[in-house]
């Protein structure tokens, strides 16, 4: 009974995605809508179904649709809603799955976030196809993770499980990070945390580098990239960094869950060996010895522009959120 | 189907206590043999078997026993094997479901660790009925953990998961371990821990206590507990820290799986609010905002002498490894 097509919609800061997916995983088309251009809520719903609606006629998936899955920055799966959204203008509670099924007349709805969705379009589609335990970690603006475990998202007991770039790698005199706190794995690891890497050693020592070519300030992950890529020593450096921090944090996770695989996703991700193989190093070192050799330091295989759109759908083919209309308490005469 | 009773067999390092369970989490009868009596593991097998049989016996519950469940060190509930197990003289690896259920003509046996089926019996019997998400910290010689996560034990991709007492809390300067490692949360929040705590604060501080009293190198954590309970400042102080190492791992812990309680057991969680208080400060300060006064902090509801055996008889009634006996192949002509 089940139908052959999913939709998958990933909503970043800047741009909503959306696409529908065959059950092999394949996008057979996808278009975008600007997150931000509506200050009300209804109104963007309103342009994502105008959207949605042209891209299912024009591919002729009307009465096609399984479910809608959905990835947003903390989206809870529990509720379907996303809750004190850091980048959207609305909130502080947005009624995503019940506006989203509503507006397309009753189809099942998930909600998620984002790094949970990206380890649901691993599992499904890509390097951790067959595995039952694996940690996705997300390394972009900030440093997300969707963790797997017997098979199944883990969602703790509130949707929100999962925050691991939020461990605490530094405890004394840490990295103040957007959470609040100091010392997170997301003010060292993520894209931001390099470039501010590459500004305290720049800061702090005085070889030179490539690096001092650039406004100290405007220095981005990217060009620590390329200046490690051209040979660039202290940009070796901030990599290897980057990567002893993440392979102790990983050490740690595997005491928590031992999983499989961790799978890297996500801009730095890119990085190669000049980040897995410091990241390596680091876990077999800090690892415990009953945990060492088992699991695997692995690079997301789903394309990046397919990616969020793919996961996100990949949890439409189970989504149970369904909105109902509303109906009138019928009399006990009726 | 199912048979009234289970049993339930804790494996310490001293004795091996085993118990037959009712349904509503009532010991019936409990005996036990040394653990390191016997150089020869089937020797051990032999006394436990007839020691188990003649308690079976003695409260009519033969052919009532729907299963067997086992709390060991490094207990796997994979392989049903305890693997290096370092208190025990057998080994390296000890078919320990194989040879329970043999010797009990097939009797299904479930094979799990300490702190596993600590968790599974506060889930069935204790403090965490009703709960899918919760982390049991067993405080005794070591620290151990064991998860539940939407409701199941969470054992990773190798049935080692749950070695939460080796995350790293000291990252520079730290502890030797037990593990080879240095800085883990066992080395300052387990009973040794604390004593160790204990004689550092008397080495490098001044002031007066009634732990000088004592010989410093036989100090244990109950001489400290006594000395807080009098009203000593330094040992106090002990606690204190111990509590406040404790809520920062537990604020890690609950980004990764955001449980609804932590569950503290073992003979340090009967230090009560000296060590409570402590930790339930230094998580709220160090939690995650969006977890912040979500998880409760809470000490086992199981009776000590009964808990180990509750826990691991509570595996029993859905224990599935079954020996059967090897036949010898049919020839093409039966």
């Amino acid at each position: 009974m089940s139908k052959p097509y999913v939709v998958g919609i990933d909503i970043g800061g800047t741009n909503t995605v959306f696409g529908i997916v065959d059950a092999r995983g394949h996008v057979v088309a996808a278009d975008s809508v600007k997150t931000r251009k509506h200050a009300d809520f209804d109104d963007y719903i309103a342009e994502l179904h105008e959207g949605l609606s042209r891209l299912i006629k024009a591919n002729e998936a009307e009465n096609q649709i399984q479910g809608i899955g959905i990835g947003a920055p903390n989206g809870n799966y529990y509720t379907g809603e996303i809750i004190n959204p850091p980048n959207l203008p609305w909130g502080p509670v947005i009624p995503l799955a019940e506006k989203v099924s509503k507006a397309f007349g009753g189809i099942p709805v998930a909600v998620t976030n984002d790094a949970n969705a990206a380890a649901v379009g691993e599992m499904t589609y890509g390097a951790a196809r067959g595995m039952k335990d694996f940690i996705m970690i997300t390394l972009g603006t900030g440093v997300g993770s969707g963790i797997v475990i017997n098979g199944q998202l883990v969602y703790g007991s509130d949707g929100f499980a999962g925050e691991l770039g939020h461990v605490i790698m530094k405890r004394n005199n840490g990295r103040v990070c957007g959470c609040g706190r100091t010392g997170c794995l997301e003010a060292y690891c993520s894209a931001t945390g390099v470039a501010r890497t590459a500004r305290e050693f720049l800061e702090v020592r005085t070889e030179p580098s490539l690096l001092r070519n650039l406004e100290i300030e405007d220095i981005t992950s990217k060009d620590v990239y390329d200046a490690a890529m051209a040979g660039d020593k202290l940009a070796k450096d901030i990599f290897n960094y980057t990567g002893e921090i993440l392979g102790e944090a990983f050490a740690d996770m595997a005491a928590f869950s031992s999983p499989q695989a961790f799978i890297l996703f996500g801009g730095l991700a890119k990085s190669g060996d000049l980040l897995l193989k410091p990241i390596k190093e680091s876990f077999d070192k800090n690892v415990m010895p009953i945990f060492r050799g088992k699991a695997k330091i692995l690079v997301s295989e789903l394309k990046e522009s397919d990616a969020a759109v793919l996961g996100a759908s990949a949890l439409g083919w189970e989504a149970r959120y369904r909105y109902e209309a509303p109906h009138i308490e019928k009399t006990e005469e009726d």
